[in-house]
Parts: C-alpha cells; structure tokens; sequence
C-alpha cells in the first residue's frame, strides 16, 4: 500500500502529462529563449509565453509579461520583499505566516525594516479588528499568507485588500497554498503581489515558480538578481521592461514545459472540480477524525474556513513517530514537525512539538481516506 | 538537416539518461527532501547527496555540503557578490567578463562597492601584468570568467590565482563555459567560489545550477535569500550550517535528478574523451574558416588557449542574417549577436555588430562540421 498524504508539500502524483511535455522539451526541442534565432528557439519561446499568459489568465489579469518565473514561492517572496523596502519602513505580517516570510523580514531588520505580528485566533484566523490597531504611519506593506500550510485556514484576504486599500499599502499575498486552488483575482484585490509555486496546487515540478507584479508595484521593486536577459546586450545594466527586469539567465525551460502541461490539465479538469473532490475528501477525513478521541484536529473545523490540509496532535504518542509508523507500517506519507512555520504552531499552541499534517489532492480517493481513518484508530489503540 | 552548434548556450542534446531520471523522479519517487517521513523523500535525500558528492569531486572537493544549489550560474553569481562585500570594496574584473558579472556589479555601485576592468590584449587574452598594476588598497576580490563565451579564450586561472593568494584577495571564477570541459582544482586554486551551471558542460537540464563555496568564504557570505529549509524549524532565522544557509524553499528535485543522471554519464564517458572530441572538432572548424577569406575569426587561433566556441564575423553580410540564413536553409544552430557579453566584444574589437558564434558538443560530428563549413562558403559566395 502506497497512500501519498503531503500534497501541501508537493502534489502527487503529477498529471502524465507533465512529465511528458519534459521529456519533449529535453529530448526535442533544447534550445533556448532569445538567445537563438532557430526553429527550437522559437518554439520555446511560444511555450514560454502561452505559460505566462495562463498563469495570468489565473489571477484575472491579462497581462502576461507581469508574470516573472522564479524557482519557487520562497524566491518569489525574497524578490518581492528585499527590494521594495527601505530603511524606517514597517511591515504587518499575521501570526500565521511560513518561514519563507518570517526568515526574509528577519534578515531585513539588519537594514531597519521592522515587521509586527496582526495576532491570529488559537484557530489561527485573522482577529477582526487588529489590523487597525497595528497599523502605523510608517506601515507600508501587508505580507500574509493565503492560507496556512499548517492548519489549512483560509486568511480573509478580501479584507486585507480593503484594508490596503484604505491606507495605500502594498498588499504581497503569499499564495503557496492556493493557486490554483482558490481564487485570487488581481482587479478584485488590487494586490501588488502574488507569490506562487508551481508544484503544490499547480501540479508542475519542483523547481519553476513566479510572482504576478502589479505594474506600479514592478516599477519601483529592485532586482534581487542581475544578469544576461538575451535584450538590451549592449548594455551593462538590467534592462527595466518586464518580465526581463526580473529574469536575469537561462529559463528553467524543462520546469516551465511541465508546468505549462500541469496548467493545461487544470484548465481541462476544472479547478473548481478537483477543488470539490478535495474538499469532500477533507471533509470525510474531518468526520472521521471526529470519532478518535484522542485526536485534536488543529485550526477551524468549519469546511468552508479550510483548504485540504488537516494538522492533528495527540497526547498519546510522540508525533514524529506517528508520522514514521504511519509511513512505515501503512504506508501513508504525511508530515510531522513544525512544517518550517514555527509562528503558526506558536499561534495554534502547538509550539514546539508541532503537528502529523495530512494533505490531500485530486488523486486521493475516499478508500485511501478510509484507510487513513482505520491507520490511526489501529495506532492510537495498540 | 538538423545540426545544432549552440552548445555554448546549452549542450544539445542531452545524454538519453538525463530525461530518464527526471520522469522516475516526477513520476515514481515525487516527494520532498528533509520535509517528510516516508520512503520516497529518503529516496530524494540520497540522490541529492550524491550530486553533491560528484559536483564537488568534480572541482577536487571532498565535502558536499559546500555545493549549493541554485538555479544557474546568474543566480550563483549574484548570490556570491551581493552577499560578500562593503561599502567601499573594490573589484577587478577582466574586460571578458559577460553581464551575469558585469550586471550584478553594476548594481552594487549603488552600494558603493566599485570595480576596475583588467584589459585583454585584442585577443581576449588577459595582459600579462595587469593584476598589479589595477590593484587597490581596498581590492577584496577578483571575480574572472574561467573562458570567454564568446571568444572561447580560456583565461590563465592559476595565474588569478597565485596574484589572489598574493594579496588574500577572494577569487570567484565564472565556470559557466568550463564546469565539466576544463579541470578546477579548488585545493590548487584555492578560490573562494566556484559559480557553474548544470545545463552547459555538465550536460544536465536547465533550471539547476550551482556553486562550490570554500569554508572561509561561506562563512562570511550573506544569503541572497532566507526561507524554509526543513532545519532548525523551531527559527525563525536562517540556518548557519551548510548547504542550508544558501538554500531556502523546495530543491529543484527534477533538476538534480537530471544532473545526477548527466554527472554520471559525463564520469563514465571521461571529461578528457569528451573535451579531445570536442576540440578535434574545433581544430577541424578553424581550419577550414581559414580557407573562408570573407570571414575573420575572433579570439585566440591556438587550440590550446580554446574552449570549443569559436565566433567569427565578416564585412559580407548582416550577421543576424547570417545565422538567420544557416538556421533556415542550412538546419544549422548558432547565435548571433552579443551574447550577453558587450565588454568581451569591445575588447574583441566586435562591439556592437557581434559574432556569430558557433559553439562545439560532445554529439557534434566531423560531417557536421563540413557541412557548416560549406554552408558558410555557400552563404558568401552566393
């Protein structure tokens, strides 16, 4: 038996699809975009572009060329915040936010940008009212995350954006959790950025990512790399037009091959189904959960407050072996720890011990949920 | 006809292995490295590993854990000079060096870190004493391409070397033309960083490159980028420890599955085997290009100071026309234009008209290369 339960971490398995349109860039086509001028060149740069276009068409916007491709959201999210700040500037993040946020801001407080905590619920949801009390003069950004790799809440994000809004901020979503999942429509939020993978919701491959600039927002935001873009070679300095400001070197043309391959799939299946399929099967395993008293499912039990992540804990035997045994003799992958988002666990109170994190995709099915569900029982009773 | 002679840009094709070992990752094993508990993600942890192991035996390492990832030889060298020098420092670059240098450096002016240019004769080829005489009190580094990407001029690294060891100044070498081609003793050399990319020499896939950091020099280095890293979760600052300090988010697992693959052919085919075939085929190239009258070629003319690049350009015709024109009725695959390199071509006397640049593989063929010879004597002479 062989159960895949860490699709927070990377879907699992991948569309065929994806492999193969890989396998056709590797094996076929090689060459590179801008750089050359024959057929292959070309045809990358087509796929290229069609790849940018539907992950624009995502957000609601219809301007390819804000999409910048990046390795992961974690770079995504580096580009965004190191070079948009400047000393005495001030950043509200939640209570809830991953590594990939926490470990920058920190990093930026050696050049006086300081951040504060919008504190969250032991639901880990967003309190009501605290975003005006910590906002200051000098605020000039809210970062947060979309939803919560560790409890699966969904973040009001609607509400953040008008509170941008309101104050002129510049609202950076860290989308790592739900593109591809939820809607995020850019002319609603009127974020300045949204940070993406490409191998969790998406179901591309490891190792291709972006972030969708507003355009205001792109004009002011630095580089966090510099480098040959295959435009304006006769100049020593980035060139400032997009996406190229932002692209410096070699696409990950193999990446963005899958990843186009991985958006086809998603256009064709429909979001909103393998959205569906997910949620029933959170759903089922809630319900299940529900009936092993000594299982506390962490964060809000409220479905439509959730994504397909459920953190639980237990007091009757160490997590870390759990998540080994229930690999181990079942079968089943899951997640034990703190899942790189220590805040969060602080948040929920599941600090330090952290918490088995199942997380399921559109290729888990109700049996395997089952199976699941009967692991624990037989665990927690032996 | 179908013959590409881009491989400076990107080696094409692949060895069959490498698409191999990305489809058994993305479709058998699929799971994350340090982040889960079950079999597949141990499965990825070793392979990782190894590739680390055989990039730093490729540069006569023996401690894997100074390999960090990175997505190309752009992101490696950016992460090298934005994280190492002060306000006030001060570089010397060759007059060869290609914008993935000269771009981030540029960048860095704004920080007051400034940079000196050590002229090439018009060659290419570094001036005997220029070293000395361009070196500052406040000079902390020598940042120096290992071969030209467009002339081919392999560069006297030792010669960096010995002056760098002379006056402890930190030596970074751009091997984006000679990771895998030519040999890097980092135990003879003793650089601070060895920046390289996977997809040229090394035969693997676009989206993976590297660089090897010496202990000292690791140390003092700033991240370009902090995140999730599987380690010391509990934090919410980056790791110290090596490779996790530079390496935040999810690995290009795909990628490094790829390279692994390409590394393990690159070992069994021998790195001699494939450089002596390589420059056979250059040897043959020039040869011929000097019964072309219309054509000048750019660069040293002794193979010994080569690479397998060789650019050339002619009064005759437009040379984007002429690649335009190979590519269309020839099938045959160079680059035209500046290669992302314009301080080379100004030293190379080319600048801003370009090259066009035809650059040699290990699956190049001797028929191959008579058949770029007559289409270029067709080309001219019609």
């Amino acid at each position: 038996m062989n159960i895949y339960m860490d699709n927070g971490a990377t879907t699992f398995p991948k569309p065929p699809e994806v492999a193969e349109a890989m396998v056709r860039y590797i094996t076929q086509v090689g060459g590179n975009v801008n750089r050359g001028s024959y057929t292959s060149a070309f045809d990358a740069g087509d796929v290229v572009y069609e790849t940018r276009e539907m992950l624009a068409a995502l957000f609601n916007s219809h301007e390819p060329e804000q999409i910048i491709f990046t390795r992961h959201v974690t770079e995504s999210l580096n580009l965004v915040l190191k070079g948009c700040f400047n000393p005495g500037d001030h950043v509200l993040v939640t209570s809830m936010e991953h590594n990939a946020v926490m470990r920058p801001l920190n990093a930026l407080l050696e050049k006086s940008v300081t951040f504060s905590c919008i504190p969250c619920t032991p639901e880990g949801m967003l309190q009501s009212d605290a975003f005006e009390t910590m906002h200051k003069p000098h605020t000039k950004a809210v970062v947060m995350t979309h939803a919560s790799n560790v409890s699966g809440g969904v973040m009001d994000i609607q509400k953040a954006a008008d509170f941008c809004r309101t104050h002129r901020l510049d609202l950076i979503i860290d989308a790592a959790q739900t593109a591809g999942v939820l809607p995020i429509d850019v002319i609603k939020l009127e974020p300045a950025a949204v940070c993406f993978t490409g191998h969790k919701g998406l179901y591309g491959p490891q190792g291709i990512g972006g972030v969708w600039l507003s355009k205001a927002f792109s004009r002011k935001l630095q580089p966090l790399m510099e480098g040959g873009t295959g435009s304006f070679s006769e100049e020593e300095v980035q060139p400032r037009h997009l996406p190229d400001k932002f692209e410096p070197g070699t696409l990950n043309l193999p990446g963005i091959y899958g990843l186009h391959a991985a958006l086809s799939w998603l256009k064709k299946t429909g979001i909103d189904a393998i959205h569906h399929h997910e949620m029933t099967l959170t759903q089922q395993f809630l319900e299940g959960l529900s009936t092993i008293p000594q299982v506390q499912v962490v964060g809000p039990l409220d479905r439509a407050k959730r994504t397909a992540v459920v953190s639980i804990t237990t007091q009757q035997m160490d997590l870390g072996e759990m998540a080994h045994r229930l690999g181990k003799d079942y079968g089943i992958a899951t997640r034990s720890g703190l899942h790189c988002a220590p805040r969060a666990h602080q948040t929920l109170g599941t600090f330090p011990t952290g918490t088995v994190r199942f997380s399921f995709g559109y290729f888990n099915t109700s049996q395997q949920v089952d199976a699941a569900l009967r692991s624990l029982k037989e665990l927690l009773n032996n």
